[in-house]
Parts: C-alpha cells; structure tokens; sequence
C-alpha cells in the first residue's frame, strides 16, 4: 500500500488485517445504504451492483424488515438463542414451509447452521459422508463453497485452496458443463470413470455443485446437464448437494436456482440472501431420510440468529407468498442482458455468462475487467469480478432494484467500459 | 420422541432437522429476553445460567447496545458491508484499540473472519500452517473448537468428530494440564516428545489451546503450565494459539482470559460475547508479523456483520473503557464459587471446577448433572452441563447478573440438586 | 472352497493366507521350470503365458543365469549387503550403465529400493514430492502401481483400493489415452484443467503413467499422447515418473517401453524381470537434479538383493549388449499378434489390446475370459485375465520362447477358447 | 563427497543414488562372506556386528542352506512362482507349523506379503482398519516400521517422515515403555486418553509395537507394559499387532521377541532373518478370524520368493526343531552383556540397552558412537549406531557367532572406544 510521507494511517491500515479486501479497490468509508443505493460517509452515494454477493437480493434496508426488526428489538425480543425453540424461529419456519418448501413439494427439513455459507456446506459434507459411509465427494472445476478446510476441499480456486497450507481431503475434482467446450458432455465423463471398476474414483458420498458458477464466473449449467448429473448421483449411490448459496432466493428469477430442471435435491446449501437483510443466516435443506446428525452433532453457537429469522419472514411472505415478484424478475433480468449484451458487444472476443439476474460478460482479461469496474466505482458503481482470472464483470444488483437505477448503473459501467477501451494502448484484434 | 396418540406435530418436530439440541430439554417457547432473564410464550419468565454458552456476557438486550443498534437501523446504517469500509467499523476498531488492545500493549491486528467460532478457528490453523509451512497443529484432550472439518480435528469430543464421518487431519491431541493428575507435568511430555529426533510428533505449526475448556468440563489450565506451553511453542518454532472464545471477553474476571498470565499469544480468536448482544460475530488477533493471508485470502459474505460491530462497540466503551466493571466480577466469582462450594458439599466425590465466573461441579456422572439441571429448568433456572461425560454442571451467567438475581438462581439450582439426590434410589456411599 | 467331505486340508488350507490368489484357479504344486515351461510335482507340464507377470522375461532358469548364481553362491559370494558396496552390485552397475543408460544417452542414477515394484513407486512419488514441495501426483484410470498405501493411491483399482480401508491421499486421477474413445484427447483435458487457476488440481508433483497398462487390461498409449503428457508435466513444473515395472525390460520390444516415444522420463521405476531370473529386485532410474533423498532417508533391508545383481548382470550382458536380442522380439510380437487376431476373430465385439510382446484380447466379459484361461490351464497353458473387469485374456510369455512354443501355445489356448465358446448357451449377438 | 583432483568417480559414484548410505562410513567393497566374517575384495576380513540389520541371525552363508539352495537351482526348482504352490513353498510351512506355530498354540494364518518388511506392516496396517472398520492406529515413539507411505506413518523418525514430503495418516503416535522414564506408566496414559469421550484420540483399528525398538536405539518393553497394552487393545476394541521383524528369528533368545510375555499377537509382522540367508522374504502371522483379505487383495509379484522359502525350511528344521539352539543363546546374550558392561563403564553416563541378542550402549551422543564405530571399522569390526540422535552403540552379530569370535569383535569395539575417548579433547566430567 503506497503511502506518501504524510500519511496518516488510519484505523484500518493500523489494525485491521492485511486479509481485507474489497475495501483495497473501494476504499470510500460507507455510512448508509437503502434499497440499492449506499452512501458514504462524505455524503457520495453509490449504486450498488454488487448486493452484497447477492446476499441483498431485496435491497438495503428493506422498510417492512427494516420495521419488524426495530418492532422485534424493541420489545425486547430475543437475540440470541442457541437452538432454543423461539416465536421468530416458528414464525419463518412457517412461513417458510407454507410458502417455499409445501407448493415446491419438497418435504425436506430445515437445519439451521453456524450463520455462514461455508458452515452449511460443511454440513451438507459431513451428512453426506454418514448417510453413505463413503468418504468421496464430487465438486466441479470453479466451484466455490467456501474456505473452511472441508468445504475448501471442494472450492476450485487455487488462491484461496493454498490459504490452506496442507492438502485437502475427500473431495474429487471434475469438469464442470462446458468446461471442455459445450460439445463435451462432462456428465457422460464423470459416468464412465465412476462406472469403471478400476477408475480410481471412490464411489462418491455425494455431487455438489451450483447451478451457476457465482464466485467461478457465472458458469450456468444447462438443465439437461444438471439432470444428468442427478442421474449419476442417483445411479451411484450418491446424495446430491445443491449449493444455492448464491444462485438461490431469488437470484436466478425462481427462488431456488434449480426448480426448473426437474430435480429434486437431497440437500440444499442456502445462506446469503436467506436473511434478506444482509444479516448473517445459513441452513440447509435435507430430506428427512437424510436428518441423520444426532442432536447438536453438528453445532456452533451462533446457529440460531434471531434477528435473521425476523426479517427472513419477512422477505418469504413479502416477496414469496405470491408470485407478482417472482414474474418482475423476468423483465429485470432481460434488461440486464439487453444491456450486458451492449457490453459485450464493445469488446471483441467477449462473451455473455450466467442466467435469471445473475449475470456478466467475459471480457477476456482480469486486467480488462478489473480497469473497467476501477473507472465504474469512480463514477459511483459498485461492481465487481469473478471467475479464475477475475475476468468476468460480474452483475449482481438487488432483484428490488427499480429499472431506472438498473439503467442508471448500467449507464455508468458502459461509460467506463468505453472509457476503459479508449485509454488502453491500441492492440490489433486478430 | 414420545408422543401421546393426539399431538398434533410443532412446527419445529415438523420442519427443523434433527440435529436441534438444546430446546429438546428445555422446549419452552421463547419470546423476550432483558438482563439475565428470559421469558416464554406463555409469560414464564427464567433466570439465564447459560447465557448462549457465554456469548451474553453482558446479558439480554443491553439497553445502551439495542439503543444504538435501534438508532443504528432506523438510520438506514449499513447493514452488510462485506469487507468494505464502514464508520461502524472503524468505531469499533477505535475503541478496541484505544481500549483493549493498546493498554494490554498488544501489536495485533483484528482479522473479522466469518461470523463463527470454528471459522475464526480454521483462520487462525491456516495462519499459522502458511506462516510455518508446516501441517501439524498440536491441541488437547477436552479441547472444543468447532466443527467445521479444519476446526473439528482439534476438537477432542468423540461424539462430535463422529459426525465428519471422515478422518480428521493436521492435528495431534496431547493431554491437557491435569489430565493425567495434577501431579503430571504434561507441559515437559509435549516437550519431550517433541524434542525426540524420533519422538514421531512432526514439527508444529501450532500449539493451540483453552486456557479454560468450556466445553471439555470447566477445566481451568494452571498459568504455569500455560507459560510453560508457551515456552514449548516458541522453542519449537510453532505459534501459540489461545482459543478465547468462550473463556474470554471478561468471562475469566479479565477481558482475554490469559492476560494475568505473562504470555503473548501469536494468534486470539474471538466470538462468542464479542458482539455483546448475542450477534455473530467472529475476529482472530495476530501478531503484525503472522498477518500473512492475502486480500480474501480467507473470506466469507458475512465477515462484516455491521450491526455486531455496533453493539460490539458499545460494549467496550460502557464495560472496558475503565476498570469499575471488571473490579465487580471478583466479587461475583467468589459469590459463584461459595455457592458451587455448597453444591459440592451435598454430592460425595464431585469436585469443583473452572475458574473466574467459568464454574462449575462435576457431579461424577452424566445422568446426576442432567437430572439436576433438568429440575432446575423445570424451576425456571435456565442452565447445562459439559465435559466429556456431561458430568459437569456449569454456570455460565451473563457477568452483568445482579447478585440478588444470581443468589436466586442458586438457590434454585440447590433446590434441584437437593430434590433430585432424595429422588434417587439410596446408595450406600463407599 | 468347495470340499468334499473325504477332504484332508492341505497345508495351504491349513496355514496360508486366504489373501492367495493364483493357486485358486491353478491348484497344481509346482516344482521345477525352465525356458518357458513348468511341471508340477505330478510331472505334468504347462506352457507359461504368465512368466510370473512379466518378471520372467527371459524365462525360468535361464542356463547362463543359474551358472553365474550357483558359482556365486559355492564361492561364498555376498547374500546380502544391505546398501554396502559390492563387487557384484559394481558389476551390475558397469553393465547397466554401459549397455543400458549409455547407449541411450541416459544420465540416470540407479536406486536400490527395496525389492519390491511398489517400493519403487513409493520412492519415486516421495521423490518427486520432495523435488517440488508439492503433494499433489497425477495417475490414470485403469493404472496399477502396487498396494501399499503410497503406491495405491496412485492405482485405480476399486478392489485393491478398498483393502486399504482408509481414504487414499495425494493423488489424482485423470482419464488415460483412450478413455473416453480414441477420439477424446484426455492430455488435452488434462492440460485444461491444471491451466485454470480455478481448476482444482492442486499443482501437481509429478505425473506418473506406464505407457502400457498391463493389469489395467493391456492399454496402450499412443505416443504421441505420452510425448503430450511429458509436455503437460514440464509446462506445469511436474516430473513425469514412468512406471516400466510390467512394460519394461524388453516387454515392449525395446528394452525400455518408452525409448522409442522421444521422451526423457525424469523418474522410471524398474521391477519384475530386472533380476532376470525372477528374483525380487527393484530400482527406479532418476535423473541426477531430482536425485535428492539424503543417505537412506528411503531404506530397506533388502535394498541390496546381491543373488539378484547377479542374474541381473546376466540379462544386461547376455541379452542387451548388442541388437540382435531385440531384433528377433519383434517377430515374435508379430506371431502373438496374429494369434491373437485369430482368437478376437472367434468373438464378436472382442478387441486386440496392448504392444510389443504384451497383448491381449478384450473379450466383452471376465466371465469369458475366465472362462477360457481355466480351460487352457487345464489343457497346459498357464495364462491370465487382466482388466477392470478381468475381461481381457492376457499374453505375456517370456521374451525368449522358442517359436514353436508359443505356437504350441495358442493352440492350447484357441483350443480352449472355441470349447468354451461352443460350451456357452447360445446368445444372439445383435 | 571431498575428492582430490586425479580421483576417478567409481561406478557408484557415478550411476548409484545418494541415497545410499551404510557404503559411506564403510566404503569397502565386500566380496565373500562366511558365517560372521566379510571380505572385501583386498582380502581384508571383518567381524560382523551388524549381521544385515538382524537379517541374518544364522550368519552368511550357512552350509546347510547354502547346499539346500544350490540343490533346488541346480535341479532347476521354482525361483519365481507368483502366489501359485510350489514345493518348496509347503516344505516351508510345514517346517513353520510343526516346529513353530503348533508348539507355541498358535493358530495363526502365514500371509506372504511383498518381500520387505513395510510391505508386511502395510499390511497388517490394513488387515486392522479392514477388521475393525476404524482408520486409527497407535503406533510409539521410538517405533520403526519402514518408510513406504502406510508404514512410514508409524514410523517415528522425523528423517525418515521428512522423506514422504507429505502429511502422513492414520496413525497416533504415543509414548513408549520408558520414554518419559521408568516410574511413568505410559500404558495407563494411552488407556486413559482411549476411555475419555473427549480424549481426541480416534477409536484404534490397532496398536502396534516392537517389543525391542531395533532402529529406535534398542529401547526393551517391559513384559508388564507389553501385557498391559495388549489389554489395552482389547478393552478398546484394537488389534494388537507386534513387528517382530527386528527382534524375531531368535533375536531375543526366543523364536519370537515376546513368547514368553503371555500374550497372543492378533498379528505379527515378520521378515528380516525369516529367509535366514539373508534372501529377501516377508510374512505376516494373522489370527485366522482376522484373515480378512480377499484373493490377492494385498498382493505383489514377488510374494512368494521360492529361494526364500527353501533356506527358510532350512533354519526352521536346524534350529528350532529342538530346543539346543536357543539354548545357547542365552550364554552369549550373557557375553554380550557383560563386555557391553565394560564398555558402558569407560564411559560416564551412558547406559546399556537392549535384550538377548539384541544390546548396546547408549553413549550420550551420536557423534561419539559414530567416532567409536568408524574407528572399529579401521580395525576390522563391522557395527552400527541406532537411536534417534544414532546415540546408541549396537550390538546385532549373528545368533551363531563362535564365542571366540564374539570376544574378537568386543577387542575390537573395546579399542575402538577407548582409542576414541583418548583422541577427545578432555573434557571435565561433571
């Protein structure tokens, strides 16, 4: 960090550590937020693009959460409660069986985790592991589940798996769609070595995957593929785990990222925008044949955050208990391709990634892309990169974000799309 | 789960998996919560000897912590930042440092990690196996902490380690002070072991350590033997690791539980009470010169839950600012201890445990600390057992309890404990 | 074991292991050998096809081997020198590295592991783990490279995996060349996923493949795929290790099976006929740079098999010195394959597997080929199956049988596969 | 390797591993060896102290075996025959359950293994986890048990791990008999971290031992210790496995090291001396409950090394047929006592280790018991240091070794040493 002389350092280059991140590229100090708008301390307000790797989904501040939470503190509701029964726990519960889980019909439990996506994945993991007595799981080429030691084992990205410092067990690596190219059928791949007596693969405790690729650079499966894969799983024994950390609630224009495609998963990782408010909530689903973890097997203090369960009912039976949110997604998420498209279109070789309101372009370069959400963040868009080389500008704005702030925003990144391209040395496209 | 023929199935029995815990022996339904008191639905009200396993140290909804967190969301505050700047941080980080770290003279930096215990724990293993390069993390017998894959090698409980259904890597257990006896001095064996060319123990990353095992039974480590440990640690190049997430933050009589004791831990991790208001919220402290990951080198969505950080804040400035607050937790470890004492004396053979206001009884067996904490519950005294046998009853009151309040609980806890040794078959004590 | 009830156990029964396997199918007592022919203690003789799975290259008792050993052996000669300096072990050594190494511009050092094949992968993956400070070793489906922990790893079978009975760790396994179908370029996909940054192949140490898979069912890979793979090693900084335990000396036609592919193995790992004479000895060859273990920091008693330098020095002198050993293999490969097209011709959907004087059929089902090597053991052909499935009849005759025995041979074994072609109920072939 | 200018590499030098390592203090080149003396190829005769590492028990070139051997070559026996009968191998087991197992109520099963010793403790380290279902396996300080991958995780030498470059699994290593001095009972410490819920330590597939730590530096269990642990075992639902590999073959004073310990090995590993020649052979002994591998399962192409199996009759029938052998042992193991006596009392603080054949002095450090083994070698005495610093003098001469002979090597060794204490610089002993 380049400091002249007469800096000096603030609290955070004094005492926060070196492992922070995002604020390195966007260093403004932000003091509030609202719907998809933040705000920083010198009064610039930004629009934000980023939602908190999806875990703002309904925006910041939601007024109706924003409401029963202050109601719920109030009055002196409770804020912490282990795994204690409480009337917020019931209330989302309800809520959250009335309307998700009953017209899905998917019977599944409800096992609230320690409050972080990784946490879930954990747990799905070691399910998993005890339901079948197989130690093997299968994860794809730019997975992302986190960076715990278990789930990292099944997270893709070389930089964070070298966090580890020792290798990492029991998860098996395979190509994700299209990995090889769309032609290469990976489920068919993943088949014939597990089908192989002498393939080398232990049979597998379960698949995990995303159905797009967040953090590994809004790869979208196609449905086909993914019903494949539950074939596999379901012809090998193996359980199949849906991470839906990020691509779920909403994210991909249905609630879950998979109720398209015909499948039925034995696990859900859901954790993100599960709380809506940005508040810190993980759980999984499980069906019950699978509720195997005896009482507090797998436990953590933090796994019963009150205050999340307050505004997670509201964001099920605001957004959820009828389908007038879910049809605005589609028109949302055509305008941001439309607009994606306009992008890609500026950049030769570039390509358009993702599905539903989970979104980007490829553009072929971590450098590019990282220039190009640079100059966007300067004129007041937050936004940001994914995939192996950070080459993809990523799209993740709040699915609450009104279609004029959508254009706005949009407005900014192609203004510094242009002006990125404008300021790079000329190269001769070949 | 028994049920008589017309039970109609809660929602929790309907919809939560099985691995919820404490609500099965104590399955009121929770509504508010003030100070050191809970009440349920039906308007009984019950004093916390539990305390969400030590993280309401300060007690329930705080008034000055849900004032500024009321005052922090109507203004529209931030609510998730990720790792962005916010002045809710920057707050917290002030007073931590103007507060805690600097009068303790120490250099370390605040790692927020994911909002768990075991995530601040599987940080703090990757920390130290980067900066070492090597795997091999030393724990003890009794340790807890976490159960996320990493975290869960060093946690000694079996019933837990069981659940990863996988063999758990990187950590070699040795016996924890006293357990071999007081007279054993299990600080020279890890030594000696590992001093042997072929002691077969590879060179440690890390020796990491309660300096109290909350979960493991309330055993208190001697300082001593902690110095000695230290010494280990340092002569055989590894970093010393306190785990203080349930002994610190006051529960000890001192702010970190190890500060009376002459060492300077490479790496703290932190939970539990840091929010003070039962938030999650998780940090590791490392030494400037062991900050070694890279920007998100280890993240998490949630690692800047900004409304902890506001109540975190306060309950620095109103208890740690000055030391009126920890000179009144003496005095209500001794009134703890006195009243443990008189428990001790009924139960032939059970001893006293822990240290600070981190006490307890071992009553000698699982089924006698069950049975008097569950008539205690029904008594309307909220309080668990630990150790590896669940032997111990513990009393984990928030520090905040007013002696009137705690005396109250005692004598319900007496009241069972006395109830329920008449109710037990007569034996002849040998 | 099907017993009639007369039955005495014989001391096999009694006292060996249920771990034997060879004798189940091929019960005689065997007890004198020579050139390629065995009698048993009823004085009958059988046609070896087997040569003790191409550890006796040069057939049984070879004339000028056993002269040199009994000399050796009556004039007291070292039995067993661990790794001290002998005068047979230079003499051995002057050999290898003038009608060996030399001639093919070779700077290899000779390592004595202990005498085993899998002690020689064992040292080569430590090798190349240490080389590199990686842990990661790449293998194939279908490879075998022996069952001791380390080495199983590296091997695919599901049987011999499950005897470990604990999650096997450090390796990888990728699709061998002709996995997916000739058409499928597995290096490539090999070379795709250690490029991604998000790939999830952990950098590898080393790759390791033989360039025939003898017990995998007789795979050969294409040259030209081998030469890919050495280029994807060296690009991504991984030793390439391979393992001419079964395909090399001679097996193949040359005396290494890769020396005519353009490659320079950093490792090969040598067993099975390096003594000649069938005697246990192994060593791997690496180049000088990697040679990096410290004095015995890989031992072993045995390490130093003096009776097996002996007969070693034999086959170097007697069969490598000059060209005209190796001329005549490649007519005699000539004769196996052309057999061996008359044996695929007899079943429909059969494919002619493997390389040089190491082929076989692929005949749909190991209950087929089963089926036809019983018939010709009984018939006086010693021949095995090999193949995940065991669906592949396997030739491996010695390098030296005289043409009229290996056309006695496959008589015995045509014989045999038309009876128990002509005795399987009749099946429609679609 | 410090060479003057006109030196020319020899052949090892040139073509051999570094990673040889007896030849470099001992750099003769051996030619001939009877009973307990080697020539070099000088003609330079030496006393052998060393005997192979204890492999070879009945000395070099015993007649009876060495006729035996050039008997079965000279009438072209068997030399390879896979895991298929032969003759030589059922005369074996019949000499081994007649003069061996029967008489000492064994009822164990012979599995022959890859001829190595760590391919037997693989082995009998997967039989364990496969019987048991549990991956753990205790294993001791000091404990030697090879260096490939399995075996290596339970061997305790930091070198020798260092080698694997890879965290090595399964196995937990615990203090030996004695290792933190006589009076502490390091049988009840392992007992009381197995029986503590939260003792860390993974329910054990095995605890396995040498009852006599060879390369450890001749550590001697205690017949009580051994007993103790065996209950152990079989309290918490363990094989217990006992490497005899070292200390078997009547190294000891008894066919096996611990016969007369009361105890029965679920396993025994053994190799070494089994072959007496010093031929390359190798076996486990299992309980035939635990003989749990299918066919070939654990297998190996040179499992079933004929030339072994003949000389290995050999030392069955001449000396343990009757009991006149081991009588003598006894005298000599007095012998070697007491000169070892002198020479423990020419130097202060060292200490005399060992039992029956199978002692040394622990001199205080490796330099000086190198010093004094390089200059017996000078002097024409052939010994070895063992030990974790390589602290400890060790005597292993083969158990026939004339008496007169005996006595020459202690001149030697006793000059040696008093000639290496005189060169020393003087210190002052305090």
């Amino acid at each position: 960090m380049p400091k002249d002389i007469t800096h000096t350092p603030t609290i955070f280059e004094r005492r926060e550590s070196a492992a922070r991140s995002y604020c390195r590229g966007m260093p403004a100090i932000f003091a509030t937020a609202t719907g998809s708008e933040l705000t920083d301390t010198d009064g610039k307000t930004y629009i934000d693009f980023l939602a908190g790797c999806s875990s703002l989904n309904y925006g910041h501040n939601d007024p109706d959460m924003k409401a029963a939470l202050i109601d719920h503190i109030s009055s002196d509701g409770i804020a912490h409660g282990l795994d204690l029964h409480t009337d917020t726990k019931a209330a989302f519960l309800r809520a959250f069986d009335t309307h998700i889980l009953a017209p899905r019909g998917m019977d599944h439990r409800v096992m609230f985790t320690g409050p972080t996506g990784a946490n879930a994945v954990e747990a799905a993991m070691k399910i998993a592991r005890k339901v079948t007595g197989r130690t093997n799981i299968i994860a794809f080429t730019n997975g992302f589940h986190g960076v715990t030691n278990g789930a990292l084992a099944a997270t893709g990205n070389g930089y964070h798996r070298g966090g580890a410092a020792i290798p990492l067990q029991g998860v098996t690596r395979m190509p994700f769609d299209g990995f090889f190219g769309a032609d290469t059928d990976t489920a068919a791949q993943l088949d014939a070595m597990l089908s192989d007596a002498s393939g080398g693969i232990d049979a597998p405790a379960a698949i995990m995957l995303e159905t797009v690729q967040g953090e590994g650079g809004l790869n979208a499966a196609r449905a086909d593929w993914v019903r494949r894969i539950a074939k596999v799983a379901k012809d090998h024994g193996a359980l199949l785990i849906i991470d839906d950390i990020q691509a779920g609630c909403g994210r991909c224009g249905t609630f879950f990222s998979f109720e398209d495609m015909g499948i039925t998963p034995d696990i859900v990782t859901m954790a993100k925008s599960l709380s809506g408010f940005g508040l810190p909530m993980a759980a999984l689903l499980v069906r019950p044949e699978y509720d195997v973890f005896g009482p507090a097997e797998h436990n953590g203090t933090f796994r019963g955050n009150t205050h999340a369960f307050v505004t997670a009912r509201v964001t099920i039976e605001k957004f959820w208990a009828d389908d007038s949110f879910q049809k605005g997604l589609n028109e949302k998420a055509n305008l941001i391709n439309d607009r994606l498209g306009t992008l890609a279109a500026l950049i030769p070789g570039s390509t358009q990634k993702g599905r539903g309101l989970m979104r980007g372009v490829d553009v072929g370069s971590g450098a590019l892309a990282g220039a190009i959400c640079a100059r966007a963040y300067q004129n007041g868009l937050i936004i940001e990169t994914s995939g192996s080389e950070d080459q993809v500008v990523k799209v993740l704005a709040p699915l609450t974000t009104p279609t004029a702030t959508l254009r706005k925003g949009f407005d900014i990144l192609l203004f510094a799309a242009r002006e990125t391209l404008a300021a790079q040395p000329q190269k001769t496209v070949e």
